[in-house]
């Protein structure tokens, strides 16, 4: 194991072993492994967006497998995703790849202004499948937050007590929230904040803008002068509201785009200190060879080896 | 076992020998056995719709031991039924047929313009009635459907650590949909896909139409060129959003119609992949040598034996 | 124990011995014992109208003792009430009549368009008060009616798991049914039919009328040529919907009226094929002897002295 | 033990030993010990109207333990409170007084024109404190009503299952209730048939007035010409209403007064048959030589030493 | 143990000893240790008005390490913290300071007129992280109080039966209370009673003004010439409706203000009886050295180091 490895597995001494274990199988495995920094498979769009609209554009996708491969051959520390997805593959991919087991989701056939999530799996399903974390989404400004926090505080407490790892995705939205406001870098930070005292292990949040969401913080944004304004200070901004670095904060990729804003935002996690990425539909919705020379380039990023 | 057979439960290999034994009983049973495909009975309407408008056209159906019979006399995979009708012939037809018990029913006194079903029996009454899986319909698109969906997954749990397979009715109904929507090969697709995600093991979806629901999904279709034209394309389509054919399939007959037109289905959902039917009204609401013959042809098809 | 109960007993083969033994204490009970026939008396009114209301009329009511006495003295099959009548009496009359402790009940101090009630005893009081069953009443057709289900479902499974029969009140009321329809005869067969498929022992509809409420299934009986005109066409057609007869069907007196009704009505559940009666206000708003004179004439009628 | 006291507990046959010991350890208390009535000291105020309208007239009153010295130099049969006021003074005087936990309250800092309490206490906290029986309050008429009436069937379970009695209060409130009706001798005999119907083995209610509220019942009053002109007419006719009898009904004091009205109250409360009373307000409220006199002069008139 | 550390224990007699342990780890703790008197440090900033509102006058406290430095350096009696803060420290801090595991939260994403917080944490997190007591936060007023009053019934009782103290945050929001009402004298006392009579052993409330909000109580102020016209005044008025000074209140800091302010408050809570107080934003918004020297002075006041 390496020193930044060991360094990261101390900010979770109050942890039991079987929880520092499963964190290091995260940080161990894959083309980064040793080297503190994730790039993580999701697929839950399936789930989310719907089959078509999902895999259509690379229809291998369509099959569970796919992804498994997809995240082995990419040296991804591991795969994320739904229950369905993961009991797909579990048995066939056993041991190749950590698997992190995506505990709640909602489609997109049913909207309601103030979202919520339903809660689709659980530890028991996660500790059958061989999974070394349970993910869960909360959405900080919702009408469901405080539903969703207490849900999230029941799980976690189930998952550490059988030494899973609880990663948190943490998506502002609903409620008073802007659209600008859901990625203000205001309103980011809070969200890792709050990941953060719920007890998550790691925090997946959006990569921020420099829009500030709530009139209470701008004046303290611009009493103290916090410089947010490189994509670079954003990270380091988020990553230290994350009680200063001492919590595994990683990046969402977005939606499909130009790989180039993906290496520059990659570039700016590295610098500004955070822990890495997790890339679904960048990966996915493109041919095999295409995605492995992508995600390729993303980790190499990532180690240091691109600059 | 057939091969296929054995190819289809080696899709299921992350769950727990005892239910691939009970989704080996469903595919090695009646006419169909060692086929792949199944047709099954299911008798649901008493509840849903009331005792004249389902069992006046053929007056022996308000005996519950008339389904049990229907069923083993036309070689049918399985019978599935509400708690009140399995009890009521399970003893006397015990190990004659595998039985499905439907766990949650709605009736037509009440109506909401989102629909929702009461859990009307238990993993618990499936065991002692000798039920080989549990079912469970899913309403997505309506504000109930993330309760419905948190409900399955509690039951699809306690279902799988007794060995009981888990069947999803999934019906999309409810809040923004229209009428045609409920059976666009979109909206039919990602309800294929959301079963499956939630761990269904054999899911129930209506055959689709080629009307596309939603704006975001119909770009994807064009841009994509996804086959719908035909009957078969649109089961093909369904077949691959339900994990790329590794998921079982099947498909609603719908209300009584013209036996041409179900002969029709059955073909495109045979020559589509699908793994056949579960055909309620069309059976019960004739006569019985009526419905044996009917059923004969519907078997014949899915068998090849006409074409 | 004569053949007609043995007959009934094996409708119900499905349930554990446990069960059917208490189904054959309520059958072998009393005056009617053995005929297959049932007159039991129920008390819930002190709770569902008030005391004056309800006792009034005869003050002796008023004493939880009075209604266990004349349920023995009339020979009555079972005699029926909620928690506190039944603590009341349970010590003193232990094993002189059977006992079924109604666990839920509503008063009439609070309304509510959508009408529901309140559960207010268990399983494990009606086992520590030695019933040989529980009495739960639904609504179908109110806004609470899937509550409702679920609620009796929860029961009934642990009612079974103790060998308590299951009696089932199905009181078709709130939401879009018109006043007449709760008693028209497609609402009463539907409730019959709900009862049954939840998993009812034993059903309590009301005597039904020959309004059609439902447009739909007035589509049906017309169609079919459902005979509905007389009460024991109608009585036959709500037993039919219970399961063709392999289902305890049992009918309410309603509000005290003229004797000769009461005893008609007997005539007709008698020839229909229904299964008894159930009389409350009509045995203990009149003075003791009254009384015993009329449930005699009512059981008289059921075990055909009376023509 | 005396006569009375026995006759008293062969009304609650039903129940445990345990639950009979507790029930003769409140009559067998006090002054009034075997006289079959009883006089109970209640302390929810400072929860119901805060602090300072409870206590300031009397200041003593900020202190729990004076209450505790007041029950126990007055001789009263019990001393009720909510959790906070037992705990801080339960070990000091343990054994001194029977002890009932008053399980929910509600307090005046919030209002709803249909109002509920919250539980504020369980039937562990009873054991732990010594108690001898928990104290609930239900508001029949209450939109809430429902929810009260079970959460008291599980306390009350709970309760009884360790050999706890169950005290109800039962206020009729909220809803469709005019002021007066609260009240009203119809809705006070409903209020106490409920109780004693919910399995309450001692019922507490408001002293009725002559006002009828419910038109339905008003019909049967006249037509029955049940006597309710004078207190004690009233008074026999809640206990009539409470299993005639056969249950223990107290009566509230209400809010502080002239003392020639409660004497009034008291004499129309023993001559009709009641039990006893519940007087909060017009014990604590007053010095404490002015209260031991006071509630010497009630106990007096119950135990007839005072005509 | 000081006599006064042993005067205080002895109010909680009905307590198990564990408890009272835990109490006087409280009480011994710290510079204050023995003199009755507590200083706490809590810190939930983070959770309630977001990172950079908190932290960003003063980074290091990004950290959750800085808090518990903080505390033990300063010499606080114990340290209050969320989840997240405590779970990244207390392995490496064990053993050096209390620590209370705040129990709910809510943040400032989302709002409601009606207040709530959701429950971020467990007895069963307070114990791995070995905490002395946990914490809750009711709001008396809001439409929620009940609910947050069941929560904290259970949360109460489940750490009672491991040992562990309970601290209730009581603050009056929502509802009809006017902005100047949440601080008005007879709603603190009143927020005091409530905590105090839901068992709590250490009640934190607002310091108080001088307004009345309720008209019902305002009445009983003039009449019986309660004295609250002093800061002093008001907190023995506050002290005293918490059991007559038989239950550990004390008083928040509030919003960062002139120091004088504060210290005078310390004053007026020393000379009225008060327990002490709990100080965040005073304490963790200034540079670590200013931070220690105010709550020297603080401390000293509490002592009578300084008048």
């Amino acid at each position: 194991m390496t020193k930044r490895v060991q360094e990261i597995l101390s900010y979770y001494q109050s942890d039991a072993p079987g929880i520092r274990a499963n964190l290091a199988r995260l940080l161990m495995s894959g083309r980064l492994g040793g080297t503190g920094r994730l790039v993580i498979l999701p697929v839950d769009q399936g789930f989310e967006h719907g089959p078509a609209r999902s895999f259509a554009p690379n229809p291998p996708g369509y099959n569970p497998h796919y992804h498994f491969q997809l995240g082995i051959e990419a040296g991804c520390n591991a795969y994320a995703a739904p229950l369905g997805f993961l009991e797909a593959g579990a048995a066939e991919f056993a041991g190749q790849i950590p698997l992190i087991l995506k505990l709640n989701n909602s489609d997109s056939l049913y909207g309601d202004d103030d979202p919520n999530q339903a809660v689709t799996g659980s530890v028991d399903d996660a500790l059958r499948l061989g999974c070394c974390a349970v993910g869960y989404t909360i959405y900080p400004g919702s009408a469901y937050s405080q539903e969703m926090y207490e849900n999230l505080r029941e799980i976690a407490l189930e998952a550490r007590s059988v030494g899973l790892a609880v990663v948190v995705w943490s998506y502002p939205r609903g409620g008073t929230l802007s659209k600008a406001g859901q990625t203000g870098i205001d309103v980011a930070c809070y969200a890792a904040q709050i990941a953060a005292q719920l007890g998550a292990h790691i925090i997946k949040v959006k990569v921020p803008t420099d829009h500030i969401e709530q009139a209470e913080a701008k004046k303290v944004y611009e009493a103290e002068k916090i410089p947010i304004s490189t994509p670079t200070d954003r990270i380091r901004h988020v990553v230290q509201s994350a009680f200063d670095g001492r919590r595994i904060v990683i990046f969402s990729g977005g939606a499909k785009g130009e790989d180039q804003k993906i290496f520059d935002e990659a570039r700016a996690i590295r610098d500004g200190g955070g822990f890495g990425s997790i890339i679904g539909r960048n990966s996915f919705q493109r041919s095999k060879p295409e995605a492995l020379k992508f995600l390729e380039t993303v980790m190499k990023i990532y180690s240091g080896e691109i600059a």
